[in-house]
């Protein structure tokens, strides 16, 4: 089997609301894509069943067979083990633990597949298609319900000892922060995340802070999320205004620490959040050049991601013709 | 040029209190060793006149000339470039800035030198010839007056996009915390550093608890530092343990950010608090525990650097050794 213009991937974005499936050529030309919701509460092998199901049919309107697929790239959220393929847990994944996803999806097709985290898989979305086309040393950050990372050293994607590396996430910022859902306290996630966002919102709400939050979700308050406060904070309203100005703070100040352990060349920003563009970034940017060492700060290059909600399945595809060319030695 | 197994190597640590100059084989065998006082005070061109007289020294104790020396590493405190050999800033250098390091060494012997940031030398000591051989993703961590760190990934130092990344002391872990000599506040190494530690002791002892801190200064309070402290600790001094397990508390934090960030088969702890072993280590590794995920968690090891006072010279002597190897296509 050789690696060449002609390859195809067949790359499977497992979400916690959604599976995306595409058929990519190695240059990241998308030739089929199929999009359905993720049956979560009907468990794991009506998921698992969705998926192979999704695949099949991704490749049938590629007006291809699977004998026409290379090989295949998994994305997955949670820890997983990219080595045995092995997805450990997911918070979005609730009661799946330690699920052979690789095993399953080769013994349906007869291809080689590779595991690998979402973040991760974005981060090589981007560093092969995206926003970081030719650098060398990437951080991906993903602010959304939760935070997430990939980290790309030397051109290639850094998991660690056993696939868990870039849970930038779960780095503490604030000691004696509030509680993540990780069970650790002060995450960069439980500060600076659509959830924390919609959490602080929800709070000063209930303690009486006026604000157009609630009519717009007909005071339903349970329905506030980072959207809505994104809104109101366009339209002026202080308070909303306050919410973004304070996840920008913290966000700032985990990409000040990024900056200062990893030197990276670039820094993405991708996830819901950064759809709120420079009225969340630019502040953010800034206090994390009001903390950051300045040669590192000076020379790092900030940007939001390019491929939306394809950087995690073409990354995932991206890593699969990695991991293929580097067992045939062809790259 | 061949690098063999008689190939040696000129190293050079300069720190802010001590020059250190070896010549070693690239195995690791130390032929010759000279230690001297850093003339600090007395500038910048008063400290490279004595690095290069030590350097001329240590090659004539080891009965060679300039010519049986195939390359030298410079390990040096503070950030640095690398691949231009320029020193930026060095908190433990008052007064240097940009500081052409390998051009001024080369000038003067005559061969390629190597500058390379001391923490990430001392990482890359503990790797070929310390308590991290063979390992591929390690983490080192040094504690003394500061918190440094550096970060081998796939066997290799990374050293970033300019040289400056590993600077893991400056990671925020409590972002309204005390405040940190880079001008940031609650850097880990504001937090958990041997200064830290000696800070929180004389404000406590200053607000008058009582301990034996304080009689084994002679009453002189500047004079306590992390060593005072650690022997009251031992001898049960309950204001000393107190300080002791706050330390080993912020170590762990910082500790558990480094194992979601970096998932790294070993993290090696040197540097001065090192020495306190089992008492700051112990309940340090503990809470790292506590917090981390515990899949990174179970597969770390933890160890105490082994080269002691060797370990910057000596990965620094590799770390040239490394650069001539792919310069000549060797290795």
């Amino acid at each position: 089997m050789s690696v060449d213009f002609d390859t195809k991937i067949l790359g499977i974005d497992l979400g916690g609301t959604k599976i995306l499936t595409v058929v990519t050529t190695s240059q990241g030309k998308i030739l089929s894509t199929i999009q359905n919701m993720t049956p979560v509460k009907e468990g794991r092998d009506a998921v698992i069943k969705s998926i192979l199901e999704s695949a099949t049919r991704v490749i049938e309107q590629a007006n291809m067979v699977i004998n026409d697929i290379s090989v295949i790239g998994i994305a997955a959220p949670g820890l997983s083990n990219p080595e045995t393929g092995i997805l450990f847990t997911s918070p979005n994944l609730p009661g799946w633990k330690d699920v052979p996803l690789s095993d399953m999806v080769e013994d349906k097709f007869g291809r080689k597949a590779f595991l690998i985290n979402d973040a991760n898989a974005a981060a090589l979305g981007e560093l092969y298609f995206g926003a970081g086309r030719g650098a060398l040393n990437l951080i991906y950050v993903t602010v959304s319900t939760g935070i997430g990372g990939g980290i790309i050293i030397n051109g290639k994607i850094y998991t660690g000892s056993i696939g868990t590396a870039g849970e930038i996430g779960h780095m503490v910022i604030d000691v004696e922060g509030p509680s993540c859902r990780c069970g650790n306290r002060g995450c960069w996630e439980a500060l600076a995340s659509g959830t924390a966002l919609a959490r602080e919102a929800t709070e000063r709400i209930n303690a009486g802070e006026s604000t157009s939050i609630l009519k717009r979700v007909n005071g339903e308050i349970e329905r506030i999320n980072a959207e809505v406060i994104h809104e109101a904070a366009r339209d002026g309203d202080r308070l909303a205004n306050e919410l973004v100005a304070r996840t920008a703070y913290y966000l700032g100040v985990g990409l000040s620490n990024l900056i200062n352990i990893f030197n990276p060349e670039i820094i993405i920003v991708g996830g819901g959040l950064s759809n709120m563009g420079n009225m969340l970034l630019k502040p953010a940017i800034k206090e994390a050049g009001r903390r950051a060492f300045k040669q590192a700060y000076r020379e790092v290059r900030f940007a939001v991601a390019e491929l939306g909600r394809n950087s995690g399945v073409m990354g995932a595809a991206a890593y699969a013709l990695e991991k293929l060319s580097c067992k045939t030695g062809i790259r």
